[in-house]
């Protein structure tokens, strides 16, 4: 499962005073996306943090093209690019119909409890890989 | 120490677009206060957190006055009416010069590790009792 | 239409360091609860914006029964206790399952684009009054 | 005036249950920091939007170095890389001491009212320029 979508409304509160949603967020919207995505795998990022493993966002690109609004009901498309030993890439769009309003990339690491790099489950490795037959990086 | 007073600016992000400040953005800075406050008397949130003591919100009420703006200036005034034996009441306004922006009181409790109520820590009663002679309730 | 639930999962963000949701997240869930409650009556608050009626929140009060996690499914029940000629009584339940998380009111007031007092929208009071024979009040 | 440094403590809703600062927090740090640059031109945001001209993020890239951590004292170094006829670059910088905890850049747009793009205001153009002896560039 490397691609999932998901769908929301945009939030009163998520807006600003030029009417528009506030640019910081939208890291908030891909953490969601990478949630179900990872739920769509057969896990829950939950189960990994009480597993001792824990991703955190080591690089974050955002690509802000048209503005969304208040009650705006957008799709987030969530890819993995390529999952490695101790990082995954991801790929955003976010769309409101056919208009793109964002696209992004991330680059996420996987630490211990202590934060230090750890290797990925291989249950998440796997679940990845397999579904889409799509081959493991380093 | 049971009266503390700091001063912040208006976030562009904390705003919504009516203009004004989104009202779900002052439980955040009375959370401030209560930061500071607690500095003041010697000790720090922090601190108590790493000894295994947790301050919990168990009641909230705000009642917003006016509209604040985008690069105000406000003031925030926060002051411990009572600190019992598992709770502590507190009591809040924010003005912006003189003008009064909200006004609020909270009811915190104190829990451990495991989000069981436990009593206040004694340094935490006492530095607020004997700074302003004001007597632990129950 | 005077009563109405959602559903919808907590994000990561919206927790803070004890691991539970951050007392400051459940206005923004409410304000989400009053949305779609309107939306429900036949109208939407963005249309109520562009026709230039604002609600605001004079009053707000929270009380937080037990700690809600990242990536519980919560059930919020936002309930109209009251609509006058300018201000609405809304009363709310936050559940997970069974378990009550959250019980709240707020009273919001109608201001005009310069951001003064003003009726409530005719529309808005009947819809809400003919729907449940409820009687608007003062 | 080119380059800003602002210093600011870490609030505890801007932390998650790793007990770091969520990644989506840095965004609005970083318009903190355009805000205090711009007051030091002589000029302010504020000021700008009520003469009609509105900054927009376009791009935004951060790269996560180290987790901070509640109530941390972080400073924030903001530097106008470039500003052109209708776009601004900033490079942006986030130490906790002398560790570095984010690096990032933007790329900015000037609009008007209607969300088109506009040239820049000349006074914030000459005000970046005459400060350093900077060329406004393309």
């Amino acid at each position: 499962m490397t691609i999932g979508e998901i769908q929301f409304r945009v939030r009163y509160s998520e807006c600003d005073p030029m009417g528009v949603v506030h640019h910081a967020t939208y890291p908030i919207w891909l953490e969601m996306g990478r949630t179900e995505l990872l739920r769509a795998t057969g896990t829950t990022y939950r189960e990994m943090e009480v597993a001792g493993h824990f991703l955190v966002v080591a690089k974050l690109e955002l690509r802000y093209r048209r503005p969304a609004r208040y009650d705006d009901v957008l799709t987030l498309r969530t890819h993995v690019l390529e999952v490695g030993a101790v990082k995954i890439l991801h790929e955003y769009e976010i769309r409101r119909g056919t208009e793109i309003i964002l696209v992004a990339t991330s680059t996420l690491g996987c630490v211990d409890r202590e934060g230090r790099a750890c290797p990925m489950p291989a249950t998440l490795r796997d679940a990845i890989a397999t579904t889409e037959g799509m081959a493991p990086g380093a």
